[in-house]
């Protein structure tokens, strides 16, 4: 019997299985060329995507001259690999695509008018899918789910692989289903907690109280008719590389570890702190270099992403359990996860996104988020996705989701980024941010490598001097506050001085001038 | 037994009662004058706060030239009645103000830097204190809780009375407790379902999945060696009275009528809708009053704070049931609701605003959030608090709760209003909100008495044309069409295209001219 074979234990499936190119004849049916079809695939940051059938669409369209004229509307929680949406952004094959992605012809076609990207609340996205919201034109349903997948039950129902994000709200609301079971690694079976999202006013509470807790299936139950295709894959997820952390992170992680040691001896947090969210890139990665340095331990982590770095927080043996959406690991991070495969496997929960990023979770277990905006301002409200508020990067993610609900909401980025004139051309401390994503009713710390502002119980104005004195590079400090009195001045001290005649001239400077020090500009 | 003494169940609190002007002596000993005392009040909208010992102290403080000398930080959800706080602020009594009041007084003090004020949802508000982040340099208590009560039990917790508010979180972290029994009126015993909020990682899931579950007490419970002084008080809340709703109300009502018709003939409501929440105001009493008029049956309302129009809606028999925080009715409205106090009190529950507005609940329950905001933008951030950016006017509120967390996330508006000088002088839609406290990502539906736009699953130019024809008055119409259009254009299409320098030419016209039109600007 072959692996394929073992995988898909519903033996009557095993009459659909079939190679990759022949499951394009299932779109021309449905229309493709002739309308926009709705495509829900699996897939987070970039683990557990289809594969094979979405690179069989994209040469078809490539070797018939289908550019531009097969298009599809692509529902896909997060970043998936660019051998995927983004090849299929370069052959103009993407009308609509919510809610995150990465990829630079994906984001240049956004950023161009040409594809229609939309962002939101990750948690959020899956269940207003789920209602119907996104193709309410058709009844709120999809045309295809395209998923990977490690296994079949024998009941049809299906075993996700390396994440789960949106995946089963996908398979829910999809017409037909095309499988990819991925033979080329092991099965995930058994790290998956799947519970539908179900509709109110009959939604039950999620019991759950520890980040170990489980309270769903291992697998995705499925009507197994709405199965028309299974296709072997064998292609690795297309996993990203991390950079060891530089300096200025590392000072940062310090400053962030020096906080939670504080808020212990005050009696705000436990020992073994709370439940910890970290979002991606290269700051995360050094906080939890942090936690493998520090003295914490006993620590639980509840967050979307699991990157390298958390395996060596494991190894340590400082880290319990963790629950997330998605195992992000690099390809060197898969090899490590593979050979120590029993061990970690029981130290791991895979969630569906509408429960990792839930609010009623975040907020019950008081989880610590931590995440990395564009750039935020002096009052606290933060920009997450829109440079210079307009040219979409990635999308929103989770972070709204943890920065609202969580016990502890804490952002932090570089004080400053150089442009290619000037070595601090960009300040990521603002007076107004430029788009705002988190608003300053809902970020408790902001931290930079000039130190942390604790922002708990500060009003507006004393909020700005506090974030302009401890987070902002001296390059800017004196411009910042210059501009926090005029304000003050110009406004008779009211609530949250502006002027608005000049709150975006750093901005409009980095356009023009290509650094936002407009002041030293000759 | 007088009225005073059958309420005090617990008899040996009988030594505690005294005159409001007796505890004076406390605040003294607790330093007033001295330091900034800080203190939590019950009441919400203005109903259920202290009134005879806030009174007592500013009297004392005004018959004592003690005006900008005895400073208290106070503690209160939501606004009380202006003949304490606001007249606190007129005394120059107050230092710090949490987080949501109205009043002339308090108003101005705030916009003129004298009253360091801050916002926060009303959910996170309760917690937070609790959690001691407002306090935090004194280790996370208050010197004094203000309370109304209708009572006091066999075992000392306090009974509450029209509102909960986050009375039990104050009541909780007070180092000393002064409670007024309110004589005047009926005792509200049985109305409250009353679960103190408890700290992570021990916080429970809030085993609420019909509006009309109750899971707590009827009474906060109390350690009564903390209640130093009890004070009888007869004074009335001193409510709100509501004007009928005018034309451009029911205008934008009706929309909303249809809107919900629309929804429940594609199946995406059911046939008596999902919990309703409806905020304050003339638009909000318009929706109930098209409620009262309209087919819709076993209606049921999840809510912060019940208005007149309800009992109206009551007595229809299309209201099943409504939870809410707080009573907030006119005093027309409590004789009405005293007249017929078992039939309403069968069909009310008052709940800690923590859990009212918890995400929890309101995104189980699937509530339909319905708010006005100031203004909101071609992108639907909307704007809930700062006039021009910069100006307070009550707060926050529990907008962010509802709008982020709801099924369906609803904000209407007029789409403009007069000025002195020009009768369109203010529009509602503008090309970026001055203030964001909701973003793109947590709002639905926008409506004005222009029409109403569907904003799920538009990409935001797509979303600010929808905006822009749907809701934005005549009179704007051209301009906001021709900003986006030139914006697009010079950004080469970006995801969200704007003209930073300006952006914000409405609103400095407004400020310059009385009218946000400057292209009429002679």
């Amino acid at each position: 019997m072959s692996e394929l074979e073992k995988r898909i234990r519903k033996k009557s499936l095993l009459s659909r299985v079939m190679k990759p190119e022949d499951t394009i004849k299932f779109f021309k049916e449905a229309g493709a060329g002739e309308k926009v079809l709705d495509l829900g695939w699996s897939g987070f940051t970039p683990v557990g995507y289809p594969k094979v059938v979405p690179i069989a669409l994209a040469d078809y369209v490539e070797q018939n001259g289908l550019q531009g004229k097969w298009k599809f509307n692509l529902f896909i929680v997060a970043s998936v690999g660019v051998e995927t949406e983004d090849r299929w952004a370069q052959l103009d094959m993407i009308d609509r695509r919510w809610p995150y992605q990465t990829g630079k012809n994906i984001q240049k076609a956004i950023n161009a008018g040409k594809i229609r990207f939309g962002s939101k609340h990750l948690s959020m996205f899956a269940q207003d899918l789920k209602y119907g919201f996104y193709t309410k034109d058709r009844g709120g349903k999809l045309d295809f789910a395209l998923i990977e997948a490690s296994a079949i039950t024998e009941d049809g129902g299906i075993v996700l692989a390396g994440s789960v994000g949106s995946a089963p709200e996908i398979i829910d609301i999809a017409d037909k289903i095309i499988v990819e079971i991925n033979t080329g690694v092991p099965s995930f079976e058994g790290m998956h907690d799947i519970l539908s999202t179900d509709l109110p006013p009959y939604r039950k509470p999620y019991l759950i109280t520890k980040v170990n807790d489980r309270i769903g299936y291992t697998y995705v139950p499925c009507d197994h008719d709405k199965i028309i295709a299974i296709v072997e894959s064998k292609m690795p997820d297309n996993g990203r590389a991390l950079t060891p952390p530089d300096e200025l992170s590392k000072t940062i992680a310090g400053h962030i570890m020096e906080f939670f040691k504080h808020e212990v001896k005050m009696g705000r947090l436990p020992k073994n702190l709370l439940p910890l969210q970290s979002g991606v890139g290269n700051i995360a990665n050094a906080i939890v270099g942090g936690f493998v340095d520090g003295d914490f331990e006993n620590l639980m982590v509840w967050t979307e992403v699991l990157q390298d770095t958390m395996l060596d927080l494991f190894d340590t043996g400082k880290l319990s359990f963790a629950s997330a959406t998605s195992l992000s690991l690099s390809n060197d991070g898969f090899k490590r996860f593979f050979d120590k495969f029993e061990e970690y496997k029981s130290k791991i929960v895979l969630r569906p996104q509408q429960i990792s990023n839930n609010p009623e979770l975040i907020r019950r277990l008081g989880c610590i988020g931590m995440n990395t905006p564009v750039e935020f301002d002096i009052y606290a409200h933060a920009n997450s996705e829109c440079v210079a508020g307009v040219r979409m990067i990635n999308g929103l993610g989770g972070s709204g989701d943890f920065e609202r609900n969580a016990y502890l909401s804490i952002m932090h980025a570089p004080s400053c980024r150089a442009t290619k004139t000037d070595e601090f051309g960009i300040s990521t401390v603002v007076p107004k941010a430029s788009h705002i994503d988190h608003t300053e009713h809902d970020i408790d710390v902001l931290v930079t490598e000039q130190g942390l502002a604790d922002l708990r119980g500060l009003a507006p104005k004393d909020r700005a001097r506090e974030i302009i004195n401890k987070c902002a590079h001296p390059a800017y400090k004196d411009y910042l506050l210059d501009y926090l009195e005029r304000a003050e001045k110009q406004t008779g001290y009211a609530h949250e001085p502006h002027l608005l005649d000049e709150c975006f001239k750093m901005h409009i400077s980095l356009q023009q001038n290509g650094t936002m020090r407009f002041w030293e500009v000759k």
